[in-house]
């Protein structure tokens, strides 16, 4: 039973040490949420400062890339920390790489910013570049989700990923209709792409709401419910359903662009609660686990009480065979006569051993159920990895870029009225009759 | 660049980790294998030990428990190898959860050796208690298949994990055709039985031929043309096909267990096989995993000789922030004035960037079909994991034993002519119409 319950307790050492680095892991998806929001910021005043011929926002733009270059720094100490455990990580090669993918990406922040101070690209050019960069960022977040191994953290993790999208898609729609409302003018194209923007955001958020609970499904509803979503309902109106051709005013342009921004800021707020949330769930799963690693070394150490410390019983052929192979079951195990003779406290010990079996099934039976939920809650991040999957296709079968593949299947879903992963499942449906895939992408198969 | 890069050669560093730690699994499959065959023979000699009144194989089955404890050291000796490292082990809780469970089970074996050699239990009972341990053992072996990372080495051990499985189906078969032989009759429940016993072990070697490959087909290939096989076959239809009631000739309870176990034995020497293609195709994998970790350190070094190493470049104010954060091209990022002024290399610098971000690029592709292989691989250990919670359903709600729920599932697919994952799925299914379940198994949903 001793070396039963010695992996047993292997085994809740492996848990804490899972648990232990979700809390870093958690850590980390918290400051990249402090940095989406710098970026997006950043975003919003390069297009003011851009769109007005560089006579506005200079100064406010200014302080936010200080601001921004502070959530830079927080995510590289995130970062420092886990990698320094990196040998513990779950999933670290996957992790690490999508890591180093969005810093090469981050690497281009310096060249951008330059180029936005020198005026060199239009407000759609800078939306899109920004937009690449909270993409990278979102991908570490959803491969946290993905690699987690605790079914609620996991549960949290997607939640906060679908509502960390679904403010960058806000984020977007902000750009999106503050361009349209200056160009002052309405058409069908642009109408279709700004409710595509925001059906997309709206899915992002019923799946926050389903993997999350009470205080975050209120905070929401209050959200929902307040002057500044109605205002926002009635310029996308506005926006959206005017006829073709038809003109908007000039003012609305700032008007949408503040109404946004209040409602992005108060989304903040909500990431805020889901980022604490996440930090005390962490904290309280590894607690519990502490406290059941407690307890079975507890009774580890009242069985080798009852039997005699495993290593040191018995002088059997199996004594040489190291700490776990010389435990007191299966020393006898080399016997062929008759049972050996058991120590005066055996009652006792029998007793023990009975709890040991029992806590080894309870465990497999919490494993099982575990291991159930956590399949759940990752079926939830498959629609994502289709539209991955169905992208690196499509840039390997027709030489595409990331951003041109993703157009094309988000411009495929608008034309058909159909949904992104629809448009994804039929790629990858039809991938047997697409020509020979480019080298790298065929290695794996 | 070097951030990236750096974070690039931590992915490469996990992944060989990982890669190590899959070879350390794959030595203690290996050594289940060796254990398994041993209490495969046990079982098979203590049948015949208990069916002779104790006259026959006293000696040969001294011996093979002498052969079985040997193996039992083996595979202590490698889940002390595996334990020494288990923070580095993907998993390990669940693996490790569910050797205390196996090693449990492993500590009646000195009990259960003893009630044989004072002929306290049927053959039948013999068959039941050794057929249990062996599913313990084959639990470790899913759990490995289940948790590796690599494509290539998941779908090996899901070969080897359906061989293995379909072994020790076809020694049950062994054991339970020659009570029948030895019983003397035939009867339809009794070949029903049989029937099922030779259905389910060919689902297995189909698995493992789906995701195994030449060598081992042909291995396959020529165990199923040759002579053993064509004896095995016409016993099993005299066994099978014979009208209710009628009776067999004594003669052939030994022959079928004669041929059973020529058969047995051939197949060790495919699982041999799979065992040293197994430890190869980790050691490459390992290998390969190697290079490219050389490769990009190499070029980590040349990036540094050309922009100076990350550390000491500029004293900008992400200096202080540590080892990774100071990374060259991230650094610029707290100057919002002009570019600064490039280093004389900088045209090489240039080129090696682009190098890194391809590598990055590369690595994202690699590491995506990777996960769609795995995705795949895994599906097909999805209906054993439907039976397993099928199971766990059915001792939670009608509190049955393990031993129970499994006989009244097979039970239920032998009547209804069904598959053993058809009824699951309708346990499953009905799941939400059954009474409330022990608290132990609801606490995890």
């Amino acid at each position: 039973m001793n070396s039963s319950l010695r992996f047993l307790v292997a085994a809740r050492r492996c848990e804490i040490e899972e648990l232990e680095q979700l809390g870093r892991t958690g850590t980390l998806v918290g400051v990249i949420g402090e940095l989406v929001h710098a970026l997006q910021k950043e975003r919003g005043l390069g297009n003011g400062y851009l769109g007005s011929g560089g006579k506005r926002f200079a100064g406010e733009r200014a302080a936010q890339l200080v601001a921004g270059d502070e959530a830079l720094r927080a995510v590289h100490n995130a970062l420092d920390a886990l990698s320094l455990n990196a040998q513990r990580l779950h999933n670290g090669a996957r992790l690490f790489s999508r890591v180093a993918d969005t810093l090469a990406r981050l690497g281009t922040l310096p060249h951008l910013r330059e180029r936005v101070r020198a005026q060199a690209l239009s407000p759609a050019e800078n939306t899109a570049a920004y937009a690449r960069l909270v993409a990278g960022l979102l991908a570490v977040v959803f491969e946290a989700a993905d690699g987690a191994t605790d079914p609620g953290i996991s549960r949290w993790l997607v939640a906060m990923f679908n509502f960390m999208q679904g403010k960058e898609l806000a984020g977007q729609e902000r750009a999106f209709g503050a361009a349209a409302f200056a160009r002052g003018r309405s058409g069908d194209a642009q109408r279709q792409q700004w409710l595509h923007l925001i059906a997309s955001q709206e899915r992002c958020f019923d799946v926050f709401l389903e993997f999350s609970l009470g205080d975050l499904h209120r905070a929401w509803a209050r959200l929902q419910a307040d002057a500044v979503t109605a205002e926002l309902e009635r310029l996308r109106r506005i926006g959206c359903a005017t006829a073709e051709g038809a003109t908007f005013d000039a003012e609305l342009a700032a008007e949408w662009f503040d109404c946004c921004t209040r409602r992005i800021d108060a989304m903040k707020t909500i990431e805020d609660e889901l980022t604490q949330g996440l930090r005390a769930l962490c904290a309280t799963r590894a607690e519990e686990a502490r406290a059941e690693l407690a307890r079975d070394t507890a009774l580890l150490a009242r069985l080798e009480a009852a039997h005699g410390p495993a290593e040191t019983q018995e002088a059997t052929p199996l004594a040489d065979t190291g700490r776990l192979a010389a435990a007191t079951t299966l020393a006898h195990a080399g016997q062929t006569d008759p049972l050996p003779s058991t120590p005066a406290s055996s009652q006792y010990g029998r007793h023990l051993e009975r709890s040991v079996m029992e806590m080894v099934q309870e465990q497999s039976r919490r494993l099982q159920a575990m291991s159930d939920e956590l399949a759940t809650v990752r079926a939830s991040l498959d629609e994502r990895k289709l539209v991955e999957r169905a992208k690196g296709l499509l840039m390997a079968h027709r030489r595409l870029s990331e951003e041109e593949a993703h157009k094309l299947m988000r411009q495929t879903a608008m034309n058909q009225n159909r949904r992104l992963v629809e448009v994804a499942e039929s790629v990858l449906a039809m991938a047997d009759l697409l020509p020979a895939p480019a080298a790298s992408v065929a290695a794996g198969r």
